[in-house]
């Protein structure tokens, strides 16, 4: 019997821990899952006979090396910062891993000693990153053999509402940490490609500059850019390309409405405001309005923002209650982006029954034999629950695949790896695709941002 | 004879310098100017018969360490951080310091042992930090006296262009760091209190919150919101005061044009542009406009940032050159900040003939006897010529005068100081009154931001 020890038994954990019971008998497996919480794993062991829950403190290196020399292959849903200590241990004992999470500098570090003991180190294979690598380098790949030169990548992601359960203003609620959501954007210009040129988008704009994407069936959505679009260059092998561009989705009409927190100052982590214990949901909003005792803190903010009264902005920002003058934020010495969170949390928590929902989409431009071509691949993954939602499918079913291929030797390449190679993408893909997350392509001439090739 | 040692030649100690040597025979002293450069040293002497030249590398401890032994007292007119070795030899060698720099954490914590030797080490000094708190203390002090109550207290400081050199748009040239001028209000949000409200404007909203202000025979000016404004409550014991706040001062329209420059994101020191070297001043600003080969960078900044095209801030616009696809950056590797600062430098550096102006002014409300009642206190200082520049006499004098006053033994007080005793502004400011930096006091009925004591 081969052991799969899965450390972290969060909520992105459970498709991942479900998908490797169901295969526990086929595949003769055992799953050990570990976590600080021994109710937590035993919630998702859930008392199948191949499945055991343990308690384990990540920080307890006796328990944790003992636990990781018995298992024969080794998963990490920590936290990215904690997959290190387990890194090391697995080089130690000669184990393969499988975490979710961006390679980080000293996990590249460990690359040498990780192929000399023949090991696979397989990150980055969650949902984004991971499935967003696969459907990309899938299609990528295929353009290259048919000599075709790449103009042309877009790649957007969003976590978002299903359309069943989309019952707000803003067509959002969170479906994973509240506080990245309203942060997102911030510590640096967002950085991307268009026909050659490299553009530039200062965080006061970003939510001001999105682009409109088309899903069959879902209708229409925009993307607002990442930060880190141009590192995709030298991953993809993209040297050369004219447009690059990776962004994340909303439903239309939320970055504009989000745009109106920027402008305020209300999504700021960086200072505490005074007394905001006891301050109103009112005097948080009158807070980054001049002063006017004549006026209303609603008119000062219509006018400050150029906000029409018929503008559906208006409706979103009221729908949150940021006028109440009797709702208290009750957070003690709270930054700004903290009390926002607050606020939202009231309005954007899934209700019970709510389904959460997956959408990416690659537009992929290409020359071949002297025609110019586009590709665009679109996937929507919809949650079955509050336990399997699809944020949790989508990151943990690629990693309970890529654990059993790796396990099985058919994912055998050593060293710190991304899965952007056939070798890893194909295996992965083929079973995701059995298990309904499935790219749909269409083929149509190029547009790019200048079809008619001005010079400009 | 006695013998002052001043440390750091730079442009803000000419009239510091040359006010010591025109005191040195009546006051009996010699004067050292210690810097780097010999020359930069030699220049200020000017071959006054009292003053002597020599060459000081700060970081030289034994060099460092006799010159201050062998000195009566020491003036440091070092960059802000590096006064602190300058004041731990002071403290080992018994000698009274003068910096017209903030107090830092570290000059802070000598304070016991400044107050145990009996030394006074007087920081702030110089214009803002200095005649600010001296003038601002002079008034409160004499409101408190007839036992008024504080309401407001505002605090204007700006260096600009005199009237007679004021030739371009923007009515402004740089007068000092330039670097400072671009990166201004960046860092975390502006604080400050009105009306027993605190309100916090962030960096993208800074220069459309501004304030006007009025100086008689200078005309309209505005104002953005400092930073630090809330840190003067305990400083000048304003602990119950309603409006409280501190701003930069600008001439009308200044600061609605360089919000264009935030917007686009041409301020931001945080990234470097792709190729900046090889890039023309049209490709900067199109690097912050969103790809299109049909429109003109003109008219998409123009559409992006809604200016009309008989908006003054077009104007401004076009006088930088902003436009121009022949000039080139010719910069590596650079920030968005430093090509704008290039850029600027261009349009806004002095004429030979050029003077430049440092204009201040407060506004103090109050209540004494149940009647409310405000002061403006304002003062324009005009440079002679590009060596003793307002900047120069503004910072350089207070620190003379200072110098020659704790010498002598009038101010006394031990500790790390700054000048809000009535010991130590009431003789600077009357001497500074003797020198020309004078200023105008105008009594009148209240105004505050609540004129009618509505209940907002």
């Amino acid at each position: 019997m081969r052991t799969i020890l899965v450390i972290g038994a969060g909520q992105s954990s459970s498709s991942l821990i479900t998908y490797l019971l169901k295969k526990s008998s086929s595949e003769n497996l055992q799953v050990i899952v570990a976590d600080v919480s021994l109710e937590l794993a035993k919630q998702k062991i859930n008392n199948h006979p191949n499945g055991k829950a343990i308690t384990l403190d990540i920080f307890n290196e006796e328990a944790r090396r003992k636990e990781i020399k018995n298992a024969t292959i080794i998963i990490s849903m920590l936290p990215a910062t904690l997959h290190i200590k387990v890194a090391k241990d697995c080089i130690e004992f000669g184990k393969n891993l499988i975490t979710p999470s961006y390679i980080s500098k000293e996990m590249k570090q460990l690359n040498k000693k990780v192929v000399e003991k023949g090991l696979v180190f397989l990150n980055e294979v969650g949902l984004d990153p991971g499935i967003d690598h696969m459907s990309a380098m899938q299609v990528i790949d295929g353009i290259r053999e048919k000599d075709g030169n790449m103009l042309l990548f877009e790649s957007f992601t969003g976590g978002l509402v299903a359309p069943e359960s989309d019952t707000n203003l803003w067509n959002y609620k969170f479906t994973w940490n509240p506080r990245n959501v309203v942060l997102a954007g911030q510590g640096g210009a967002a950085k991307f490609l268009q026909e050659g040129k490299y553009k530039y988008i200062p965080y006061q704009k970003l939510f001001r500059r999105t682009e409109i994407l088309h899903i069959n069936n879902y209708g229409k959505f925009e993307g607002y850019a990442n930060r880190d679009s141009l590192k995709y260059k030298s991953i993809y092998g993209l040297d050369d390309i004219l447009t690059l561009y990776r962004g994340t989705i909303r439903r239309v009409g939320f970055s504009r409405a989000w745009n109106v927190f920027i402008q305020l100052g209300m999504t700021d982590d960086s200072y505490t405001i005074e007394d905001s214990e006891n301050m109103s949901y009112r005097d948080f909003t009158n807070s980054f309005l001049a002063y006017n005792p004549n006026d209303s803190v609603e008119l000062k903010l219509r006018y400050y923002l150029k906000i029409d009264q018929d503008d559906e902005v208006w409706g979103k920002l009221l729908e949150l209650d940021l006028f109440n003058p009797n709702k208290k934020i009750g957070l003690k010495n709270a930054t700004p982006a903290q009390i926002l969170e607050k606020i939202l949390k009231e309005s954007w928590t899934l209700e019970k029954d709510d389904k959460d929902m997956i959408v990416m989409q690659h537009l992929f431009g290409y020359e071949v034999n002297g025609k110019k071509e586009q590709i665009k691949s679109s996937m929507v993954c919809i949650g079955d629950d509050q336990t399997y939602t699809a944020m949790a499918k989508t990151v943990g079913l690629p990693v309970g695949i890529a654990t059993l291929k790796i396990l099985n030797g058919e994912i055998k390449t050593p060293g710190v790896q991304l899965p952007i190679s056939k070798e890893i993408y194909e295996p992965i893909l083929s079973e995701l695709k059995e298990n309904g997350i499935i790219f749909t392509e269409e083929k149509m001439s190029y547009l790019g941002y200048n079809p008619e090739n001005v010079v400009g």
